[in-house]
């Protein structure tokens, strides 16, 4: 089974990234495995979450221990270089959303238990 | 192009469900079109993203008015019968947090836009 993000007990942050990837890679790939390494040496990043279908369309949700790490993150110089190789290359549309988790839970839970 | 959920300006909030499915289809397909149509249907509900890769791992994201709406759906009859089958037959794990959307931005944005 693949790993699921670890997060800690709420409040915490999630950036829900859903995109459409346009057909080609130039260099996608690549440059995503290494967004994956650079987010996770940032200070409050706290894991993430990714699924893409068959379509090419996606969605990426990030975990931050606060908007000011989201805010670092975002303005990361090697960070930026790939945000902008996104707007004019790789994704055909994209929804990007800060939220702020407030509470969670996990499962299949066991019968009789409470959530 | 895959249709966006179209949400409203924030404050709302985010269900986000990241999932792994079990092999075995036993009726997960039509119950999970038939809980889409059905949410569609609830009062608060603002729309949902929903992409899952070929390994059967998921992330489904809905989009709703108020806390009060998204308790009414978790309660809803139908959806609880859902719920429970997915506890025993469909879900090897899933983590569900309920966040509140704070900012939200769309893209590609055109050269020299900010968001």
């Amino acid at each position: 089974m693949r790993p699921f993000a670890q997060t800690p007990e709420p409040p915490y942050y999630a950036v829900v990234f859903v995109s459409q990837r346009t057909p080609q890679d130039q260099g996608y790939a690549a440059t995503a495995q290494r967004m994956v390494e650079l987010a996770g040496l940032q200070p409050g990043f706290l894991g993430a979450d990714s699924a893409r279908d068959a379509d090419g369309f996606g969605i990426t949700v990030s975990y931050w221990a606060s908007e000011a790490a989201i805010q670092r993150w975002k303005a990361n110089m090697e960070h930026q270089r790939a945000q902008e190789t996104g707007q004019s290359t790789w994704y055909a549309h994209y929804e990007l959303r800060v939220a702020r988790v407030e509470r969670a839970y996990a499962g299949p839970r066991t019968p009789g238990s409470s959530d």
